[in-house]
């Protein structure tokens, strides 16, 4: 962890109003107690932090607790929130929209949720995208199926235009679900209305299907991933002991981090091999990817490789510039064709006979409904999120950390990716299940 | 119906062995009773042909009752059976391989059933696959996976090689899995064994995933096909709504029929669109597809098409020559990748913002493990392939026939694919069910 | 079949209105045909009947084909139908109904389509339930879930109350979606409407999961049901092998006829007894059900049973007075209770040490929605219900026979159950996949 | 927790073996570290108890991290390993055999892997049970379904005789898969072997769907129970909404903890009231369940009802002496049916027509493979144990702590069960999700 960190969450002002939900502020009496704003958790659980501190005399890393306060900023009775969504799908989305909507009616007595179509696009008028009323009728069912009800987009909107656009309609609350770049533009939205000197909350659910956001246990949807990603590495399996020498390829999601393809693997003990962006494999030599593949075929006859989008990047021919989609992600050369390709010059160099099959299951997965476990925890995410933004926190999302709900703001988990620690326990039960060595050049 | 069809079934000679199955002679005792060899079936059942045969006093098409006969060629005890597996993956040949195995154990105590690895591969000495023994001990579990236990292979062996090693390993019946080629090969054997005077049968169980095979009502996998098939239809609608003028386009297995396509289709209503290889339909013009899209895009903003891989093949350049597979199946151009790029210089050309979501599920549907429906059918069909062989049938195929399983010669049912009636009921179900019109053009 | 069947339909009155479906009526255009009055399809398609009839000069029993007709009865612009569903869940009602609803409105231009609320209850104002009326934005989605989203009763109404209601609220074609009772009072009202002179249709779609309507190929429903219980199979296994001699029973549905539970058991090869109401089994004696079950737990230590509800009732003492639901259905004694105890009672008298675990997933079955092949099948059925009410056919239900569909007098169908024959290949393939005798007793 | 907690693990003694796998003991070099005893994770997080320690100038808890060790107890070509699962089903006990196994051949090449027959018993030679072995090939695929391959048994079995087998077999260390009662014995096992002396390792791996066990995050199988559960309420939904007022009632596994049904019901939304058994509900009362049903019933017209199997023990008729099943769990009075009782009397009284339906899906959830998430857990829970037992370690669980895997005293996590804290932040969750109150009295 880096020094500056500073975990301290931006407000809008004073909390005036009583919050309508009938909780408790005494232990023992069966009721769950509002949360203080003290209360708050460490980021590392290990024994050796605390205790450095400890000797140290410094305080360690810790964060704000999630929860319902006693007092809020926002009048529920006349506050209006609006959610939007962007980026690409992610098994979850209806499931947060749901239950935000459930939760500011329900709980708060909230005035009005409205729904932004499309993405950023929605807070511009230039689109012509009209704002929908979000009812409990409206949104009851919207969880059964994947997708977002709301549609998204891809990309920035004009930051004034947008505020100009939450103020002509009155938004006090934008709830935006969304990874990266969309986060970075509730920031951006936050830092505008701040300078404005507008009480409006901007809070931020962090939607990435990939589990690379950084500080926080896991992010919706990923779970639902490599739940669905499963039975396809066993049909990837059948695929690969159908024929003679076979090979099955499923590249999976995981534009900088691993962890859905490694986690489909870890689920399905009959993967070879799994390549991760953390890694830096190479192809040739007598430890490298092939080699390694050709050994396992000899002993087998068949092999399946799980690899994730922004593997290997590195084995691509120097110079070439870098693009971007519309989100700002960078648009990775496709390295399920390079391993297809290389795989079969090499085998046919040595006049060696075998099949290769190539899965790539994307948008199955990420337009599948949430899982049970997703489900619960969209559910929970967002009634945290309706909390947080009500107390008139602004400029932060909602998250877990070592199973506790919690704030932080947005700039902390903007700052990087998380990424698979190539030395900690999970890469290690991943090699420990395929077998594979933990370095392959 | 053609005027030279013929479906009598070759056999071997003499049923010289009483059959050890206590079934029964006569109606009534709650048990079954042998079928007999003048049991048939009739081929059409509309009453208009009935009555047209009754008053020009001709027979109509009729065909052999598949079952146990009371009298068997071969004795049990002293037989030895094969299974071979070729051909590209299609649910339910574990199934159909398990139940092959206890039929001859378990109804008839065959000495020995044996599997062929790699397809034809494996019976041509020269590829060094090994027979494996398949007992009930060995075979109990492997219907719960998809693919093949034994592996497959594409493309044609000599046929006096495999005959010589049928020979050389005192195999009494063959029983080949596959499709179109495989049952050109296995007639092929037949009549090679036929021309040598070997008491050998050789038995087709019909394997097409396109549901393509004729006379038949229908091939085992099809139905778990678009079981398969039918969520991910679902999650292009997620894809095509998740964005504004979406469309995602959904390519399904069919080379040369449209079933699995259609009944994708027509099981999850939210298709717009299904091409098919027997349509003739054009993708520019006022009544073309493209034109129709975008009445949809401008009604709706999201589209869901669904397309055989055979579809749409005219639309191709002139003069390209086709190709084949080692199957024999020729390899159709690309038509998704056409598409895609059809729709979107249509649409660029108007300056009309769309998105294109394109999915191609084909080795996850192909792989996966054989549903209820399926199972119970390939139970079915194993059992009869069972006792057809043992009756000293050969050259001929089991198949359902209006719900009755009846033998059917090779000849006849590699004599032309079977393709969807586009005037039939089940097309125009399909029509109804997306909207879209009879003719594109 | 007995020698009185009649399979003509009865009409409304001259069919004046032309239809506004855009059909051909010649062949060779891929448009699909009207249908006309004198297509018809055999029942009976084994040859043995053509020969007959031949010898006798005597007609076959031949079934109007459904479809849609070129002249109709009623006016669509003019139309007001209306939807019911009555008596217990079943997978696939809602398809029924949002296609009966799309077929109206989108293949016709009728007028309006209401839908009945709690079955026969919503017909009978004492109840107070209000009709609503059904378009195509709400039932757009229901098929996804399983239920009715009409709601359903058990039991009858007064037929002169529920035809007045129809008159008054101006209802020209009543569909009725339910089992043996529904359609006994749909043909009730059809009687009455008949005798009082009113141009009301009334159409039976039937509806049973247990597949028991006789003449038909099968219900909605059923094959849902299956595949739903097959994995539950599985699941019995597990707890059979998971103890020491362990039992496993599932009770199924199957009130008088047991294809769910003997299809379900086909479909699972692990399954070794399956009992049907059909059978006349014993519990004690030599080949009695209970030495055949100490005969397997010592050869295997495991047995997992599946039982229809409606097997063995004859095991029950007699005297006691047979009960019916509100439906009319006999309601059973609980066979798997009584397996149970017996089982038990058997084994503890030897000191032999066992386990039983007892799975009764009724519920779990009925209330799920329709697989892809069901919802295929409800598709069809919706339209061809709509195709024929509009054409003015009424007392009729829809069906599928010999894969194609067709009218079918509802006198007709609730003339008996159709039962699983003991005899014919279907129950015959059953006991091939278990390994129990034809007879226990 | 309380004062006198001790997380320290027992040793066998001296460590002398150099362990064979290839692993770092620095940072940085991309290779999984060699775990040091000296690694500890805190068990609360919570900033509070820094602030504590702090001022207490006290140590918080902390428990001893799992993972390999640089040096071993035992010599692995020398140690033969021993499995034994005990107590009813749960998803992934066949994950965890599957995983110890090859953790043992693979990583380490442990000589033999034996599986001890039908839980407690197999030790037990008086029942005759035979060991058999675990080999990769065996274990392979034993994954794909659930229930447990080596059978299992419930209640104690004499703890000398179960050491003298352990001797008499040469079995170097025991891996135990069980529930509460199972640990129990597992420590009275390593008490007994403490007291001859022995170099033997007992291991559990703590098994209890209900995930009561204390200190630790989560037990295998728990998440697939409610992943399969979920479904099932929708099913309860649809059977609710079927009727004019029905009430549809799912009972749910948890003894003691209600986190199985917490969890299913906050996973769907539509589930109106949960019951578990940390609740001490009325069923009387103008704040009772009762009038809460009938409130929800009048707003309505369905509602469902989630039971844990546990809850309500206190409505029974007190003075009934509590039963015990083999395990020594106490057996619950069935709540379902006091319910279902209740609910009749209370609305028939009022003359309110209305419908239950029950369902007890316990057989279904508890024999069904484990999920994605589960088997990624199994895996990595059964490596540590691996690990943790070849360094000699005994008399302790692995389990996972704040997401990282930790050793803990086997006395310690039965010193009581886990319960959902009713104040804590996911029973509030599950509120807000049901909208029942927090009391109901």
């Amino acid at each position: 962890m880096e020094n500056d960190l500073n975990f301290s969450i931006q407000t809008l002002g004073e909390n005036r109003y009583k919050s309508p939900i009938g909780l408790s502020t005494t232990k023992g009496d069966r009721i769950f107690n509002f949360v203080r704003e003290e209360e708050k958790m460490l980021f590392d659980t290990s024994l050796e932090v605390f205790t450095r501190c400890l000797s140290d005399n410094t305080m360690p890393y810790a964060m704000e607790k999630a929860g319902p306060r006693e007092h809020l900023f926002f009048d529920p009775a006349k506050t209006t929130a609006a959610i939007v969504t962007c980026g690409g799908l992610c098994p979850g989305i209806n499931n947060v929209i749901r239950n935000l909507v459930m939760g500011m009616h329900y709980f708060y007595g909230v005035r009005k949720t409205l729904g932004v179509r499309y993405g950023y696009e929605g807070l511009n008028p230039a689109f012509g995208h009209e704002l929908i009323e979000l009812t409990p009728q409206f949104v009851k069912d919207i969880h059964i199926t994947g997708g977002t009800i709301l549609g998204s987009s891809r990309g920035e909107q004009p930051v004034p235009v947008m505020v100009d656009y939450l103020m002509a309609n009155k938004i006090d609350v934008l709830f935006t679900i969304g990874g990266d770049g969309t986060l970075k533009g509730a920031r951006a939205l936050s830092e505008e209305i701040q300078r404005r000197g507008l009480p409006i909350s901007v809070v931020g659910i962090p939607k990435t299907i990939d589990n690379d956001i950084s500080l926080i246990d896991k992010s919706f949807g990923f779970e639902t991933a490599f739940d669905i990603a499963s039975p396809i590495i066993r049909d990837a399996h059948n695929e690969a002991t159908g024929v003679h020498n076979g090979v099955a390829i499923v590249k999976l999601m995981g534009r900088d981090s691993g962890f859905i393809a490694a986690s489909a693997a870890l689920s399905m003990p009959m993967v070879n091999f799994v390549l991760v962006p953390e890694m830096h494999f190479q192809l040739q030599g007598e430890n490298g990817f092939l080699s390694l593949l050709k050994k396992r075929l000899d002993a087998k006859h068949h092999a399946v490789v799980v690899v994730a989008e922004g593997a290997g990047q590195h084995l691509f021919a120097d110079g070439r510039e870098a693009q971007k989609d519309a989100s700002g992600n960078i648009k990775h050369n496709d390295i399920g064709d390079l391993l297809q390709q290389e795989i079969k010059a090499f085998f046919n160099a040595q006049g060696y006979k075998m099949t290769i099959k190539y899965i790539d299951p994307s948008y199955i997965i990420r337009s599948a409904p949430a899982n049970p476990g997703d489900s619960i925890f969209c559910s929970r995410l967002a009634y945290h999120a309706v909390h947080g933004a009500l107390a008139g926190k602004t400029n932060f999302v909602v998250g877990m950390l070592n199973n506790c709900f919690v704030h932080l703001p947005i700039s902390q988990v903007v700052r990087e990716r998380k990424k698979i620690d190539l030395e900690g326990e999970f890469w290690f039960a991943v090699l420990q299940s395929t077998g594979q060595p933990f370095l392959m050049f």
